[in-house]
């Protein structure tokens, strides 16, 4: 059970919005933007970031769903979304994406983990600093909405086709913020 | 000197919206509905769990800024700033704001460390479903601006003059997003 009383049988994010449709704007806006929006990363790249920090801060909710989205939108090559997830360092993906990931991953611990190192490392495979801002933000903005998730405790469904039917929706769809409770 | 070419002079978060607009305006609608917008909890309040959530992240930037933000709008009372960033337990605020702040302290670590027994003695001391979620939620936000500001290494001024200027200007205008760079 939720830590307050949110709409029931509503999954994740989305009950917290519907209680505070006010911040939930913003939120949503966010999302869409940087994981929809204009990019040079596709948004099958951008959904895996989101889902290997999630991983990270060990939130099955926005795990599950953006790991779905991810694997719908990368369609025929989506083994690469568990590939990622199991072992970044064999995956079959581009040297430019692994150096992002490292950098999301220390985002996810602390923003001071990343040295110029880590950030000159991205832009030798090729990343822009607009690549490097967006990874950053993605995973700073899953350390907040994987800690919003499970700091209030809501409801996380076990059933894996339940979040293979959400992710196609976000692949789909995006972002949409849902309707609030009537009060 | 910043991860990523933004406008020189300019610090923290500021910088890094008018790198990139398209995010930076829902980021500062989220602060400006949460540490502004109609609450119970007081701006003064509120910017003190920004701060504390800053400190504990060691985003110096944050810290100073939010801390100066809720220093000019506690007034007379501004001591209690430093109090609760030295020692919550001594300082001299309500049972209410410290199991808040309490609360807050886990989500910084992680969203799953906060217990039924953390809200319940939040609830026990008047606290409201609202005034939870709010917390959590400044607390998840600064778990963003934290990562963000800090993980693309943005200015942090030195001058503590500075800050109050800062502190000042946020506790009388609120969050007003810069305007983007010309490019």
């Amino acid at each position: 059970m939720a830590h307050i009383q949110v709409p029931e049988g509503v999954p994740g994010i989305r009950s917290l919005v519907m209680f505070r449709p006010e911040t939930g704007k913003p939120l949503y806006e966010l999302a869409q933007v940087l994981l929809r929006g204009e990019s040079t990363l596709s948004e099958a790249e951008r959904e895996l970031i989101a889902a290997y920090v999630s991983q990270r801060n060990e939130t099955q909710f926005c795990l599950m769903s953006h790991a779905a989205a991810s694997r719908a939108l990368y369609g025929e090559d989506k083994a690469i979304v568990d590939s990622v997830l199991a072992d970044v360092s064999t995956a079959p993906i581009s040297e430019k994406l692994k150096a992002l990931l490292h950098i999301a991953g220390k985002v996810q611990i602390l923003g001071k983990e990343v040295t110029p190192r880590d950030v000159e490392a991205a832009r030798e495979q090729g990343a822009t600093d607009r690549e490097i801002h967006d990874t950053v933000l993605i995973a700073a903005a899953f350390s907040l909405f994987n800690r919003y998730v499970d700091g209030l405790a809501s409801w996380t469904p076990n059933d894996p086709a339940a979040y293979e039917e959400m992710g196609k929706r976000m692949a789909e769809k995006g972002y949409v913020q849902p309707a609030p409770v009537q009060q």
